[in-house]
């Protein structure tokens, strides 16, 4: 890929973050001792268990960074940052309701542990927190751009819903499903650090299309994790997508290229639940054979590169390591393995 | 009672805050055209749904109320006062999930008609909405009362958690957990009225504690149906309470005053999960003898004796319509059918 020779391998990435990932975690101790003071120790509990469990804080990073790149670092960022990392956690309470999900990160999930009330009242509470720090640390413009990612997200959810059962799913679509259910947020993320640390609206606007790009990529290798992740890194049953006849990137590419015989296999093996049982196997060959997988992972690196592209505008003022750690960032996406 | 002379009757009550009610209903109608313009057809639907269906609109109606009692009437009160009906919506949306309630106002509960997901996720929006109404129209002032109501919310629905199994829960723990669960955002809308109708920090704390004592009175006056009502005009079961050994006020102080024999067999009554099934109307017999019903009303009514006291301090500034109705409000909750 173009524009990324600057970028540090892994170790040093996480070198580079690792101090901003503690500081992050410490905001997060201290303003949930703040915002739960009175509250039912189960809730507490709860939170504890399930926002500190090994999640990389992808979220509150790039606010961060997003800040200082803008020109002045704002002192108390962090305590806004940690905001997007509380919305994330509420929606992986209510997706795993919704999902029935028993499993989060190689352990049980919210719901699982604590039963579906609890996590259902737990994402709430998170939801209200973030938008709480979102208003009063950033303003009504950054409240503005939440409510539109928070939004989108729900509409993302309907979309999928409504996409779940349609076998015959378009490319843009899926885009569109996972614009608002992964992109849109990560995007609100950049975008909001960005407003905080005094970007002008060019760069606001440039930091918001890096975290779509970035947040789209994410997706799409998570789809791609979901076929041929490794289930004791990624925590999460190979296979799960396919067995709920979900439709992702790499089997929409399938379909589109697979001639009449296979087409009509896969679309067998998928759309009939006993078929489903044993066949992914076979689905999988289906869609290896059709490049279904390393088009979709070509996908990703070609809107992760158009993704960092736009932080070349922020070169000339000296940003050199805070965009290193960007593009770091957005490459990792694209090897992560978990 | 007291201080309540001045109130006009029902139809009078009725007719002076129609108007309102077309207003809010209206201004909802707005709000949601905008926020949903680019929403799935099905989102639309369900808030449709779940929200236009004979809501009596207190919530926003009071946060009128106070604003015009504070002083100024703000022109914009209306769209601030639909966030505190949309989060009321959001936590009817999430409670009958929890509860697994079929029903809600006469009709299918949004759960039951559109499935889990669509409730909680509808929630979810309406959640996002009322804060992003909250935070852009009444400041962070608004914003840290709401939230502080918000997160009141859930904890009240931990503590009636933790309540359930609590056969010996005290009338203390019962009233915390109303507080939490329906009187402090009760409180909350008739304070941010308060403060977006300018008033004094003296004033806002009076219509913040007649809002917590009218939504005080509000839940003991439900509980209260759920033993007396008319299943024909409440929309729900008589009994759900007793059934799910739910613990509120007649049965506590019922408890409280039973001779030894008597306590017992209501105790058992309430914890053996077969002798519920028929043991309804033993139940009722007992908690009536020991004039758990009666007294619980009383309860009821001492609160909003004292709730509407504090707005004696506002009579000066000529207010004596709008007072008259926050009255009339108070004592309809106490007379309510429905």
């Amino acid at each position: 890929m173009a524009n990324t020779s600057t970028a540090p391998p892994k170790e040093q990435l996480m070198a580079a973050i690792a101090p901003e990932v503690a500081n992050i975690d410490q905001a997060m101790q201290r303003d949930l001792q703040t915002a739960t003071a009175d509250c039912d120790p189960l809730l507490v509990e709860i939170l504890e268990y399930g926002l500190f469990n090994g999640g990389k804080r992808l979220r509150p990073l790039l606010a961060i960074l997003a800040a200082r790149l803008s020109g002045h670092m704002v002192e108390k960022i962090v305590d806004l940052a940690i905001a997007f990392e509380y919305l994330h956690g509420a929606t992986l309470f209510h997706d795993d309701v919704i999902d029935r999900a028993d499993m989060r990160r190689g352990k049980s999930s919210v719901n699982k542990k604590f039963g579906e009330i609890a996590a259902i009242l737990g994402g709430d509470f998170l939801h209200s927190r973030s938008m709480f720090l979102i208003g009063t640390l950033g303003g009504n413009a950054a409240l503005k751009i939440f409510c539109h990612a928070t939004n989108g997200m729900v509409d993302g959810e309907f979309l999928q819903l409504r996409n779940a059962e349609n076998y015959s799913l378009s490319e843009k679509d899926y885009f569109l499903a996972v614009r608002g259910k992964t992109a849109l947020l990560i995007a609100a993320t950049c975008e909001i650090g960005a407003l905080a640390g005094g970007a002008t609206p060019q760069q606001q606007k440039a930091l918001a299309d890096y975290g779509l790009g970035l947040g789209t990529a994410f997706q799409i290798i998570d789809d791609l994790l979901d076929y041929q992740g490794d289930a004791s890194l990624t925590g999460k049953a190979v296979g799960n997508d396919f067995q709920e006849g979900k439709m992702t990137l790499p089997l929409i590419l399938a379909l589109g290229k697979a001639d009449s015989e296979d087409r009509q296999r896969l679309l067998f093996l998928l759309a009939n639940e006993e078929a489903r049982q044993g066949g992914f196997a076979e689905a999988y060959a289906i869609i290896d054979k059709y490049e279904g997988f390393a088009l979709s992972r070509n996908r990703a690196e070609a809107i992760v590169t158009d993704a960092v592209s736009g932080l070349d505008s922020f070169a000339e003022q000296g940003n050199t390591e805070t965009i290193a750690i960007l593009r770091a960032l957005a490459e990792y996406v694209l090897v992560r393995k978990k």
